[in-house]
């Protein structure tokens, strides 16, 4: 229950919730999109981005001239959310079909990463999006660090919703001749497409083979 | 460029970005998950609910207590995003390295569907989350409906943006022997999973076996 607080307390289905910070993480480290909350003038906008995680900071990028980083970086209220979608629920009826998912929301401020910091965020995002892959990559120039920003939001206050399992019907509605159950959807499958211009005899690497997302 | 608006316009990569409606559409209709941007007391939050299209209206549901359906049907500034993520662009450098996703962001402010219109709403949202289920179902009772909150979000103020194709790298490091392409994601694979007490007899329906996302 670390997580918790007024504004992270689920007031519905809180036995599907929690605020435990290992449940929180595996759901964090299984996705890689996040959807990033922010206000402007009143009005709500919410932007998906990549982004990666180390202990208790969650780390999105983009280019210095993004409205959107600029905007979140100025340490105003943001919502992150990350959803991971794992079937369809098939009920007797409408009433209690559902979706099975994971999902976390994390409220806080975020803040630029300081310039000697970067490139270490940097590679926490890129091999969190695709475990391995920074080893592999032509380094980094100063000059494209100074074009990116990065943000670091700390996750002190979240709360994570889980609904797994079967439909869960009215009693008398399992009397009835309809299909129910779930529709499970798999994590999806990773299919290398080498970018033409690849130099010749360079070979797929285990990074790129082996990739997957982890499901805890 | 119909769903444009000074709040809507691109400030990034807009070539990557449309407010056509027809492609606005369609990455809609694939997609049946949407997170809803909203603010209470000057913080945001991002909650993934499901939603179904029909025409330029956008519906989402959930319980008559839910606090969240609660807050974004006062009329409140509302941002409602999908994204479909359709693969990871490996490039050479981390600068380039991206990915491949579909999404749109919609802006606007929510209603309550009337009590007369409820029942037509709920049918559009059912059968946009598993196209011809709500033939077989259970036909909904009148509590049920009074305990469900629709919402309706006109669809006129929006825009979408569309990543594709291999990393575009910087013209020397095409020379580096630096395995680089996409990871195409396969949209996810949906298995039927029975409910255990499902009556015998009762034959698996074209809507559970033949189900799919259609790609647009």
């Amino acid at each position: 229950m670390d997580l918790e607080s007024s504004r992270t307390k689920l007031d519905r289905y809180p036995s599907r919730g929690s605020h435990d910070f290992a449940t929180v993480a595996a759901i964090l480290d299984e996705g890689f999109f996040c959807h990033v909350g922010f206000v402007k003038n009143g009005q709500p906008f919410v932007i998906p981005i990549g982004y990666g995680r180390k202990d208790r900071v969650l780390y999105i990028h983009g280019s210095a001239a993004s409205r959107m980083l600029t905007e979140a970086g100025k340490g105003i209220p943001l919502c992150v959310t990350v959803t991971l979608v794992d079937g369809l629920v098939l009920a007797r009826s409408a009433f209690h079909s559902s979706v099975n998912y994971r999902s976390v929301v994390i409220l806080g401020t975020a803040e630029p990463v300081a310039a000697d910091e970067k490139v270490a965020a940097l590679k926490t995002i890129t091999d969190h999006i695709v475990p391995g892959r920074w080893e592999s990559l032509r380094p980094v120039k100063q000059e494209e660090v100074d074009q990116t920003t990065v943000l670091k939001l700390d996750i002190v206050e979240a709360s994570a919703k889980v609904r797994t399992g079967p439909p869960v019907d009215d009693e008398e509605d399992y009397a009835l001749p309809i299909w129910a159950g779930t529709l499970d959807l798999s994590a999806p499958v990773a299919t290398p497409n080498p970018d033409k211009r690849l130099q010749p005899g360079v070979a797929t690497p285990a990074h790129v083979t082996r990739y997957r997302r982890i499901k805890s």
